[in-house]
Parts: C-alpha cells; structure tokens; sequence
C-alpha cells in the first residue's frame, strides 16, 4: 500500500467527503465496533485463533489442529492454563464407564437435575445435554492428548451430585490434562502457542457480520498491580492476525477483575483475594459484547465462603472448614460471640451472612472452631499444613482464643455452650444444620479443648454468566439471534451451562467438552 | 453532496484503498459498531435526544427543556408512556414532609438498608444514595409539571418497606405522572415528541468515543406478533437525528423480549404473560452494549407469583391472593392436592416454586383457595371485580372445587383439614408462614363454604439489570470506565440500583429522578 493512498484516505476524512456514500448502506452494513478489514493490514494468517490456553482454548486448539488446521494460541499471560492448571482436577461424566464398573447407577437425567438445582433452575438446559452427552468423549480426547485419570478407583461424589461420578486426574491437578495437551498442540504442524500475547480487539469483515481476525499485543506484561490492566496496560507491540476459519475465544472469568466484578456484586472489596490467577479479567468478554455478543447470568459469581484470608487463593481453609470447623464445629462474629449462619448451608448462603459481618467491618472476619474430634480423618493432613502455615491456629482454653481474635470470651462460652447443647438435644440445631448426636458425639466441641480455629471470608471463584453460545459452541448474536459469522466460544467466558452455581468437577467437563465442540465445527 | 465524492468513496471501497490510513489509527480511535459520523447524513438536529416517554425519559425531557435545550423524544409505541401508565402510581420518598406530618420516622439510611436487604446486598449504594437525596426534588418537579399526589392523607407503607413512605398519585396510575409531564414537555419551545419513532442505532463521533445521535424509524408500526419485534420488524422510514449535548436512553425494561429474557431464565415460555406493555423489548439495551455500555444484574427479572393465567397483565389476582388466598388461605398443586410453599415467602421463592410445577407440566397452574373470611376487607371490591371476570370462582363444596381444577378431592380435603389444624396449634405452619389464631381463626379455611379460588402462574414484572450509570446519569465504557461522552441514561433500562430486587414504588423514584439528573447533567 503506498504512502498516496494513505494520505488519500487521509485527506478524504479531512474533507468530510467519506461517508456520504455509507449513508445509503443499510443497518446491516453498518461499521463495526471492532476495525473492520479495510481498517488493517494482517501480519499474519492463520484458519483459527485461539484466545486462551486453559482446558477450553486447549481442546478448542487440539481438535482444530487435529483437522489439519493452522491454529494459534494466544495467551496473555507468561505461563499457560490459565485457572485450569490451578483447579483441583476432578472432572464430572454422567453415566460412565467406570461407575458401571463399581455398580454405581447414573443418568444423564440425574445430572440434569443435580445442575438445575444447583443452578436455581435457570441453567440452560441444551448445554447441559451438551455437555452430558459429550463428556465421556471430552475425556476420551484428554487420555488421547496423554492426560491421566485415576481410573483404578471408584468416581468421586462431590458436592450436589446425587451420585459419584467424578474422575480426578493422577496429580489431582488441572495441571494434569493441561500440560499434555498444551505439548499434543504444539507438536502438530503448523500450530503455535504464544505466550504474554493479549487480545485486544476483534477484526470484522467489511460488512460488520463476521469476525476475520483478532488485533493483539505480542510481548505483553501483565501487571496486577493496576486496577484494570485491560483498560491500562500498554504494554507489548501491535499485531494483527487473519483467522480464515474463524476465532475461538476461551478467555475464562473475571474473578480477578476489579472493575467488573464490582459492578456486578458491590460487596467484593477491591483488594478480595479469590481463587484464581491474576489473569481471569473481563476484557475480551467485554469486547466480545461489543460485536454483538449477548451477556448471560453475568452477575452470579460464586464466592467459597471457605476461604481465609490468612492465605492466598483457594489454600488449606476449604477443606479444613468443610470436613472440620465447619462441619462439627462453630463459625462466630467476633465482635458478639455468636453463631451468624448454618455452617453447611450453600456457598451463597454462607457467604451473604458473611458479607452482612464484612461491609459493616471490613476486617471482622469470622472465626470457625473446634475440637480435634471436629476433624473427619482425611483432612488431618491438611490440618498440619495449616496449623504449620498459622492458618489454623490451636488454643488450650476458650479464653485465649478468645483473647487472639478479640471475641468476647462470656458470649463465645455461652455460644459453645449453647451448640453443645442443641447437638445432643436434637438432629437439627438453631440454624437449622444437620447435627446427628451419633456423629457429632455427646460434646460436639470438647470443653476440655485444645481449641482449633481459623479466620474466614468469602473469595469469589468462579464467575457463571458469559457470552451465550449454541451447542456447537457458535455465539450468538443480538442483533439476529443466530450464531455470529467466525465466531466460537467455549469455557468460563460462556454463560447459561451451569445457571446460577456451578456444580464442582463441572468446570473441566464443560470446558473441555464445548472446546472440542468449537474444533470441531469451526 | 454531489454524486461524485458518493462514487469517489464507493470506488475506493471497491479498488481496496481505503483503510490503509485507518490501520494506522489507534485502538481508541477503531471505527464503532454503530455507524459513525463520517457514515451518516442527520436529517434533523437537536440538543438533546430522549429515547422513550416513560418516567424516566419524559423527566430526563422535562429537565433538559426546562434549561431550553431543544428536545426530541423517540417513542416506538403508538401512545405515550410505556410502562409507566400502567403503574399503580405509588412513589418511595425516604424522610418526606407527609411522613413528618403524620409523626412517621424515617432515615435515608432505613431505606437504604429496606432496599438492599430486597436487593440481596449486591445493589449499588451510591445510586440509592442518589435516589433518597433527591425523591422529594422529583416529587416536587413531578408537581411542578402538574402531577397530583395524594397528599392529604398519610404516605403508605408498601412491601418490604420498613415504614411508611410511599405516596400515591390521585388518580392511583403513572399516567398520573405521565399526562401532565408530557403535557409540560410539549409545550415548551422546541420540543416535539415522536411516537411511532424506533431508535435504530447510536451514531457515533468518527473517532468512535462520543455519541453523537441516532438513527432512527418514523411511523413506525410495533408488531407484537413477532418473536423479535427489534429484530424482525422493518416498517418505518429512516431518520438520522443528530443530538448535539447528547442522547439520553430512557427505553425501559425487556420483560416482553421472548429472547432476552429467556436467556436469562429459560424457565418462561414464549407465550408467557406479563405485567408489561407490549414494547418492553432489549433492543436499545443490546444497542448500548455494542458501544461499550456495562451490563449490570441482567439475569434478576422479578416475576409476580401472584398473578394469574386466566387475565392480562397484573389484574386483579394480586390483589385478592396477597390479601386473600395466599395470606389466609392456601395454594397447591393440582396434580396432587397438596401445598407446596409458604405463600407468603418472597417473590422470588414462590415464582420458583410454581415453576418446578410447571416446568414438569406447563399447564399445571397451582390453585390458590379460601372462604369468605380469606379476604382482607379492602380487597372486596377487587374479589367482586375478579369473580365477575371469573378470574376467581366460587364453589360450594371442596368437591366441586376439586371437579373443576381437576384436584384429587380427598388429598385437596386432608391438606385444607391440616392447614386448618396448623393454624389452631401453631403461630407458624409446616411452610414457615406466621399464621397467628387470633387472626385467622379457628377454622382459617370454614368447612361449611362456600370457596374462592384462583389460578396462578409467575408473570415477568421488572426487569433489575440494565447498563451501569454513574450519579450523574452518565453510561459508564468497558473500554475506559469513564463515562461515554455525550451518552446519558435512566429508568430501567439501567442496572444496579436495585440489586436483586426493586421493592415496590421505587420505580417511580428512580426513574423521575435518574431522568431528572440525565436531564440536568446532559
């Protein structure tokens, strides 16, 4: 292109004479949001890009490579997987193989009605079909891309699954299905994966319909230390890449956008530690409502009232709350002693009693006790890495661990007291938790002690709403309700699969399922 | 403009050349989803351009003529007012002189700790801030421009509220509010008000950061027979309006929008009623979201558990089951005859539970029953309305009831018998209603007949989420965080307010004075 017709073009703006003939273009045509084609000039081609390395962008990734495509993937941060690599590793499959090994009887039924619960009913219930339907084959693909499972013992049964019907990966890790996933990419030709490169904008075609390609920044540095690194991050150089087949965005959640996630639940101070990596921001979501697709369930974020705030991310407080404190013991406001929550309600439950503590005090953070008893077996390893970290601290009487957290020692007695009392007297105490004397024992909190406890605060985690796609993982558009030209998404940055609370072990099933889902009919 | 820059801009189209100089652009200065200046010839040009004639919009109008802008209001429906002549007229004013003159007590921050407990916690303070600071201003300019209030007798004290605090409009209707406010606006200089006249499309400045218009349909012909009427519907004759200052978006909520709203909750059914007029669509919320607006609690749609298949729109059957059958009586679910939720639970609650019914069958509507002394006495008259429409019927016997509605008779029989015994021995019954003896008898269902019944079903009533506004009005970019220049909004085509849930007679409140700030601010 020579410098004339640059300055043509330049000189026609100046004029004010461009435009009358897009006057008589219709709607349709209108100029997109994003730069449109004969707004760039492409650096490089590719048939599809890829915006995210987790399990979703990965599959999305593998699949297209599988067909003989030219595939690129563009991750913004400097290490790839995203959240997938730091998730526990279970993955949900209704009605598999391995249940009907151990006479364990499901159906994809059962699993639709465990998500509808979960999820308030409002969860779209032809993903879920979707997802059901293709799980086994997700998996299927994983071990071909050389993942590993524990497939040597019984599924597991987490939380709000009427049944088990979860496999974890060997190093019960996401970690597990990312790494050799990301190799099985990158040893097929003509595919690449490029690190600290960041999506900035969409290409359309002329016409506004369809997306062409992406415009990014190679050599981008996130920084966490700024309140939107999308918005203020300009790091990196300019590049701007064709995807003749079309472009699969598997950005992931915006647990970690301070902006976004502000405007959606006002209660989540702007330092809130969460469960995920710096890097679950908003910005291509944004971008991608700005070409037409259409936002869904934006506004559920599920916070693990599990979490403390005596460590970073998901840390050792989930499981030594969930399979202890929480379980057999207490959660108290420090500020009067007393319960404030069922201690094994839903996670939204828990963490709006929470919240209620929190905005009147910021730094009031309540405090889960036990006893030893207060501890199922299986998290007695976990309790010695948080009792090693101070997470977990352990007091000889109620005094002193009332005299650390700054609880008025009389009202806490009394409150333990109290529960002691309920357990033994009844199968369902003030709050309405299940406390089975059998179980709980006659003292439920031993009074002779040593006392366990450990600070609470609510830590969002997963963010459920997103761009809306169909089952072939084409996202939607406002303006004609029919999948966008080029299009496809699939993961976290979804929205509708799980409604309003996404099940555990689900995530990697829908990730990985609507990826390859997206490689497939790309 | 002459024919020949029209051909010298399609004939660089055509051979390539244009957009090379584009390219160079920055990212900020990327052509708009909507068309842009340089893309459109205005027709007309105003200073400010209000869409929609509803609380929001014709106060945002009023405001703006007011400070003598020249005004243009886009109406797409036939008449006047959208859903706000429809409302029943009742308006929150936090701490207002009626209440000190009745000796009532109340605080901003009663009404701040009212909403957000409805809210769930997640509504935006400063925009409820805004609202409490500035009701008695909008009551006063609603005045101003001739509405008339109730004034002579003490405010009242609508649901949820923990005071009396709503005033009421003579005529008991938003058109109240809506006539004189039109009225006032057209008759000042240099205003005019359009119906039939569709908003397309923002126009925007050439460097794609600033609002600058719209495009637009005149005559217009809404078409309620349509899936999308946004999408599908092509009358009208274009218009491009320029707006100088800017253009204010005051276009409602979506509960109508059988594709929006079943996004966000897939359990209403296309042929769903509504408390909404026929135009409460999300095609100019869609709008704003391809130019950077936020959205904000899009997925909370308040739906009525009180309403009723068998009438349009609100009716009557809210009346005569929140002072009736549901509060005395009982609802249960045909099929078996037994109750399933306490009747009196939250909005929320009891819509969910009538759709786990009818999501197994769709025309299962749940029954609600009493006998005479079911009814409040300030219902009669409503109850009256209703059984001559025959939205409520009167049997003389449980069977005959039971025949009707098709209910097993003899399970109908044992749940009234056990409702009317939890009533005599508990102040609470096995759903959690507070039913106190001393109110609702000995026999809150009397054997001897004759009874009232009704049928209900869910109707999508309000919809939360919107776009994010600042307290000036001003729509907040993705892109910046910053306001969009010359891009105002309020009403309910706006987030965040609200939380989760608006209580009852704040709508007026935050749409007058939203407008009323759009309009003072533009």
């Amino acid at each position: 292109m020579s410098q004339e017709t640059i300055m043509s073009r330049r000189d026609a703006l100046k004029l004010g004479f461009v435009g009358a003939g897009a006057a008589m273009l219709s709607a349709s045509q209108a100029m997109a949001a994003a730069p449109t084609e004969k707004d760039v000039k492409f650096d490089e081609e590719y048939d599809v890009i890829v915006i995210g390395s987790g399990f979703a962008g990965l599959a999305a990734a593998a699949k297209s490579a599988e067909r003989g495509y030219k595939v690129l993937i563009l991750e913004k941060m400097g290490r790839v997987g995203g959240n997938s690599v730091i998730n526990g590793g279970g993955m949900a499959i209704p009605n598999n193989p391995l249940q009907k090994k151990y006479g364990i009887e499901d159906s994809n039924e059962k699993f639709y009605a465990d998500c509808l619960k979960a999820g308030l009913g409002i969860n779209h219930v032809e993903m879920l079909e979707l997802i059901a339907k293709r799980a086994f084959d997700a998996f299927d693909f994983a071990v071909k891309c050389g993942a590993q499972f524990q497939d040597d013992k019984p599924p597991l049964q987490f939380g709000g699954h009427s049944v088990a019907r979860s496999v974890v990966t060997k190093n019960a890790s996401g970690s597990g299905i990312i790494q050799p996933m990301a190799a099985f990419v990158e040893k097929l030709p003509g595919c690449k994966l490029v690190t600290r490169a960041k999506m900035d904008d969409f290409v359309m075609s002329n016409d506004g319909t369809t997306v062409i390609g992406v415009t990014a920044r190679i050599n981008y540095r996130f920084d966490n230390k700024l309140y939107s690194d999308d918005i203020e991050n300009k790091t990196g150089e300019k590049k701007v890449y064709r995807a003749k087949k079309g472009v699969i965005l598997a950005s992931g959640g915006f647990a970690m956008d301070k902006m976004f996630r502000k405007m959606q639940d006002p209660r989540i101070p702007d330092d809130a530690d969460t469960t995920n990596h710096d890097g679950a921001t908003a910005g291509a979501l944004l971008k991608a409502f700005q070409i037409g697709a259409l936002p869904v369930h934006i506004d559920w974020i599920q916070q693990g009232p599990w979490a403390s705030p005596d460590e970073r991310g998901f840390g050792t407080s989930p499981h030594v709350t969930q399979g202890g404190t929480f379980k057999y013991g207490i959660s108290v406001d420090v500020r009067n002693g007393k319960r404030f929550m069922n201690e094994m309600a839903d996670r939204k439950t828990r963490a709006d009693a929470q919240y209620v503590i929190l905005r009147q005090d910021p730094k009031a953070y309540p405090v889960s006790l036990g006893t030893y008893n207060s501890f199922d077996q299986n998290v007695i390893e976990t309790l010695d890495k948080a009792l090693a970290s101070g997470v977990m601290k352990k007091f000889d009487t109620l005094d002193a661990l009332a005299a650390n957290y700054k609880i008025p020692a009389d009202a806490l007695k009394a409150t333990v007291k109290k529960y002691n009392e309920d357990v033994k007297n009844s199968v369902v105490d003030e709050f309405k938790k299940q406390t089975l004397p059998e179980i709980y024992g006659k003292e439920a909190i031993e009074m002779k002690g040593p006392f366990y406890a450990s600070r609470q605060m609510p830590k969002p985690h997963h963010t459920m709403g997103g761009l809306k796609i169909n089952t072939k993982a084409q996202v939607i558009s406002a303006n004609t309700n029919k999948p966008i030209p080029g299009f496809f998404a699939a993961g976290e940055v979804t929205g509708g699969t799980h409604g309003a609370s996404r099940l555990g072990s689900c995530a990697i099933t829908d990730c990985l399922v609507c990826g390859m889902v997206a490689g497939e009919n790309i």
